[in-house]
């Protein structure tokens, strides 16, 4: 059983959440709190060293720099910016926790999300978890908010993590250090998920298990199908366009909305890249094609 | 080098807080939230099966419990209120992650803390790792706060779950199911944190690592001795001095305050059991003895 079913699994031992409230199943859990307007977003993401990082091709600074990234990437996906982070370090030697934090503290200073706090302990594996908490000021943007004729963008170039982790796999020394750095140093499309909520996105999931199977889980939440444009793919410069559609780890963002939406005009006003148009929603559910043709997502999932 | 010498060693790297909060060195964190008046509290323990647990003894389900239990403790040594949890678990199978998540959403419902997400990972070793956000609407009780001359008090029996632990070690087919459900389902003392903070605890801690090591830790951040009055601690029927002192997973809380304050009556006015006066804080700060004499501390630490 993979992942994604052991958590539909246990989320039908949860009690529901309360109105106004999202608890799993999106990119981050949304609460009310007491005495507050805003809405508290929480996430917690954790890697396993060998299996979420291959320290024979990336270090363990890195590793912290990712595990930063990948949770800061769950608040960008609801549009809320970072507040505060804890970690736990399980089976870790003082100098490599060291050289850990020296990753995760970067990220944390780089993206404003300070680590308030965690715990140590011995194990025989190492294993790294985040947990952050972030914040926004209304309602956040889910993954099921997509309706047929929404337009589909995402906001940077796909295939670039999976690129830079074959080339580091090849030890090819040329490798692009544009393509090595987005394996190793994510981004966390933050200012770019901000942006996506402020100018009315319909949806979004951030890009972790590839553009296909994240946007997928996007479709089944909104229930809609989608169709891409071949053409309009952003692939990284040296991906191939199965890296784009499947490689995980880009942390882009895919979002949606009206198409007579101008995001162009809404990111180039806040100095951001423009994101890039892909495709659009249709209302035909299990429709997923490319240029009209039907193809297997090639993402990935965790084996548990 | 043990757990704390090492979260030392990593608070060197981190930056100070902002004025108002407290980041790693409390039983949780302390952080300001946009356009709130109360301050969230943030906690992270995780639990390595094996090591946190042996599951020849006690069950997934306990293991499950005890993960809640042990981070509400911490949300319970602030004078906190719990909120939400998150959830990671790496290295369990679907079966296995059912069984624990009976025992997780037992305590999650019994102490009002849903756990609104998470992660799942596969590993070679069986890890869980819970988050809690928690609030105060005023100032926490903090590690920091007492004063020589304060009293110390602690909210309940000493020594049970370890008592428990070593009857269950022993195989005793007869131990006391009290000893050992402190043991397997140690109880987070939120009721007596809250009371105890409205009625002007000076500092508190939960006792995790003992009430020697623990009593230690909040002795050191106040700048305080401590003698203890041997007579009147609360050793739990069936343990013994040493396990009462020294004991791990007791959580039961222990806290300071001005000695004229009747902490009796005040937890007796809210229905909960009255707490036991056990000693009070010196000027010196080196002092740690029982009924006058010096002891050391019998309390442990994970090795990293």
């Amino acid at each position: 059983m993979g992942e994604r079913q052991a958590l539909a699994c246990l989320r039908r031992l949860m009690p529901p959440p309360p109105p106004g409230e999202v608890w799993a199943g999106d990119d981050a859990a949304v609460v009310q709190l007491p005495a507050s307007s805003g809405l508290l977003l929480l996430a917690s993401d954790c890697l396993v060293v060998g299996l979420d990082a291959d320290l024979r091709l990336t270090t363990l600074a890195d590793l912290g720099w990712k595990a930063m990234a990948v949770n800061l990437s769950d608040i960008a996906a609801m549009g809320g910016r970072p507040l505060h982070a804890v970690v736990s370090v399980v089976g870790l030697n003082v100098q490599q926790l060291e050289e850990l934090y020296s990753g995760l503290l970067s990220a944390a200073s780089h993206y404003s999300c300070p680590v308030v706090g965690g715990d140590l302990s011995s194990g025989r594996e190492g294993v790294v978890n985040v947990a952050v908490t972030g914040w926004v000021d209304g309602p956040p943007v889910l993954r099921s908010g997509a309706r047929p004729g929404d337009a589909i963008w995402v906001t940077g170039l796909l295939g670039a993590a999976a690129a830079g982790l074959r080339l580091l796999q090849a030890q090819r020394q040329e490798a692009p250090a544009e393509l090595v750095l987005a394996h190793a140093r994510p981004r966390a499309a933050l200012a770019e998920g901000q942006v996506a909520r402020r100018s009315g996105a319909s949806a979004m999931i951030d890009v972790s298990d590839g553009l296909a199977a994240d946007l997928e889980k996007l479709a089944e939440s909104s229930g809609v199908g989608f169709d891409l444009d071949e053409e309009r793919l952003p692939v990284a410069p040296g991906a191939t366009l199965d890296e784009a559609l499947g490689g995980g780890d880009d942390y882009v963002l895919v979002f949606t909305a009206r198409p007579d939406k101008d995001m162009h005009a809404a990111f180039r006003a806040t100095g951001l890249a423009p994101p890039y148009r892909v495709g659009s929603c249709t209302p035909e559910l299990s429709q997923r094609t490319l240029g009209g043709r039907a193809f297997v997502a090639p993402g990935w999932e965790h084996p548990l």
